[in-house]
């Protein structure tokens, strides 16, 4: 029998009467004859309760012991729901995550899967039981619980998706699918019918929010179409593939933005032979993820690098570097608040050579400083100041013509 | 190295700044050199919340996933005292049910520990840490998680103090040791400083709630030294052991009582020769408790057996007896509410025949009536209405002279 595996987050079972909602939503999906599993996050704020217990204690709190205690979140999740479903007379089992047998690295906080020994599952879904998975959690081989990180729920139910041969993964969230750009801020976004793997991967990674990058790249890697759909409104929502036929047209096919980005820019004696790996090794040894970076060497001036982090890591930066000034073998530091970062994403674009022709005339004819530029095969991000961002994003979205609808049937 | 088990109930993890105080309650007896278990409940009323959310649900939710739900309650405390300990700079680890290979059987929601494979708390022992295991859990052998029910967390110690060959094993609860009878409505009770496991046994079956039956059971067949200290007050509590030496002169060691009991007694016709055997496997097979049953067929008198449940028993009772009634075969039913049980507890009573006798004589002193009796070899209970049941309890402790400190040292 065909499977199905659904992805519910916080939002969507925040209380009993959405658990119950959740439920009637999986009877519907149940009565049309596929096998279920569903994967559920925590209820609502619950893991922020729980982190807020745990700092009370003491600020940095052992990892393994917060993957113990965070871990209750969704395990609360998985029988409340199997309730549920077993007060609407369907059969339901739950699991947590060593249940199901997801086992992962020995990394507390942030593992990644290794393997899912899933045929407990199997035969649950044999039965003809919904299985209902924790999602987000894991163990080592040495029996420690342990937890994906952040979008780890969608990691979870992308992951069993492969496992089982799943024909497709439904996340189900609080948005009813994927917008050409963040209908919030940009009036005429639409939304996407389809996308493909990589697509989604750019705009996750450009901070789209509506999927984990994990999530994708494992759905990329396993071939699974991957929905992202509402759990309020009955449609399709937006789908990830490889193949994406109809709007094949596009060759942009979404503007992406995220503000608070810092541009740190490290300047090197004029003289300077040595490696600009040592900055980037330190930043790594100390879990700083830096995003665009740009160099570019000129005769006669002074050597220098730029890079972007997020402002949330700003302080730590300032530490690292001040701590690493003489292993790294910077001159001077400066760092510029108050930008922000718009990103163009298609995979049309490998073959349109006129698209960041296009993106750039357009910027300069609405007058915005570009700060840094960003170029991969299918995006092109620009950083600019933050107080041009949403024109910026609007100004793309309408050049691209974005708001277009292009006979999307649904 | 010696090797101690320490129980903290629910009150006393009831709040961070509590778990906080248990941490250093333990810091003070590892710093004494011992190797120490820490088996912890949910905190305060976590367990009472999350029932009311399945039952917001569904009247009976499935008691798998009422386990699942449940378990989360101990799973949140172990990580935050093995937090707490690490704030105060001790290694603490802590243990699920499962982590701490706690086998139980195949029951849901009132399960008995089979087995414990104790090997991975040993070891963490052995590198120094404190083990911090969830009480009340466990697993099946299909690994479904599984609970013990009513006290499992007592129980979960004194088997831990079993597997590990603990020195000792400590029940902190928030009164500082048995006593005599209920200080609350005995002002005369006094702390007793020793007790035999049995008589600890017939106390805690009487409803003294300092302790689960079963747990003492446990400590009694694997000959542990139990204690019952208080979280909040340091002193040494009351000592459980096979040899109770000081106070052995005590006959009577204490009184202990218990309200809201119903006498139910069923009538049989004149002639009837059936069995009685019919109505307790009736009683049984619905999960009825029987407690006290009195029969005596007199000639010429209807036949016809008293016993008692507990008030809370009363409406299922009722229903099982009327849906029986031709298969039990009896005539008619009386249930007699406001109903209560006192009863005196003491090894020394084997030895010593004339304790019923001087019992009797002081309940007829006192016009008490007298609605059944019920001895064993230490304990000797009498059911009486409930309006006299205080009376009782003092009346006893005082003809006992259950007040009288014999030289205790403390």
């Amino acid at each position: 029998m065909s499977c199905l595996v659904f992805k519910f987050g916080g939002t969507s079972v925040a209380t009993i009467e959405r658990v119950l909602h959740v439920a009637k939503r999986i009877q519907k999906e149940k009565e049309k004859g596929y096998d279920i599993v569903v994967v559920v996050s925590a209820m609502g704020k619950t893991t922020d309760k729980l982190v807020e217990m745990a700092h009370e204690i003491m600020p940095n709190p052992s990892k393994r012991e917060m993957d113990t205690l965070l871990t209750t979140g969704e395990q609360v999740t998985i029988s409340l729901l199997s309730i549920a479903l077993q007060s609407l007379g369907l059969s339901a089992q739950s699991f947590t995550g060593w249940q199901a047998g997801i086992l992962t690295e020995a990394i507390p906080s942030d593992s990644r899967i290794v393997e899912i020994q899933s045929g407990k599952v199997r035969r649950t879904l044999d039965k003809g039981h919904v299985a209902v998975v924790a999602g987000f959690q894991g163990i080592d081989s040495n029996n420690n619980i342990t937890t994906l990180g952040r979008g780890g729920s969608d990691t979870t139910a992308v992951a069993l998706a492969a496992a089982l041969g799943a024909e497709r993964c439904d996340i189900y969230t609080d948005v009813d699918g994927v917008y050409t750009s963040d209908p919030r801020y940009v009036p005429k976004a639409r939304k996407l019918q389809e996308l493909s793997y990589d697509e989604m991967l750019e705009l996750a990674n450009l901070g789209a929010g509506v999927l984990h990058p994990r999530a994708v790249e494992f759905a990329k890697n396993y071939n699974i179409p991957l929905a992202v759909r509402s759990s309020y409104v009955e449609d399709e929502g937006t789908i990830m593939k490889e193949e994406v036929e109809v709007e094949k047209d596009l060759v942009v096919r979404g503007v992406a933005f995220m503000s608070d980005i810092v541009r740190v820019t490290v300047g090197y004696e004029g003289n300077y032979k040595g490696s600009l790996v040592n900055i980037f090794t330190v930043l790594a040894d100390n879990h700083i993820n830096v995003d665009i970076i740009v160099q570019t060497i000129l005769e006669g001036v002074e050597p220098s690098v730029s890079f972007t982090i997020t402002k949330e890591n700003l302080a730590d930066t300032a530490r690292v570097l001040e701590v690493n000034k003489s292993k790294i073998g910077y001159c001077h530091v400066n760092y510029e608040e108050d930008v922000a970062k718009v990103s163009i994403v298609g995979s049309g674009m490998v073959s349109n050579p006129g698209v960041a022709a296009k993106m750039f005339d357009r910027l300069h004819k609405e007058n915005i400083t570009l700060k840094m530029v960003s170029t991969s095969e299918i995006k092109i991000s620009v950083v600019i100041p933050q107080e041009s961002m949403l024109l910026t994003a609007n100004a793309l979205h309408d050049e691209f013509e974005l708001a277009a609808s292009l006979a999307i049937q649904i």
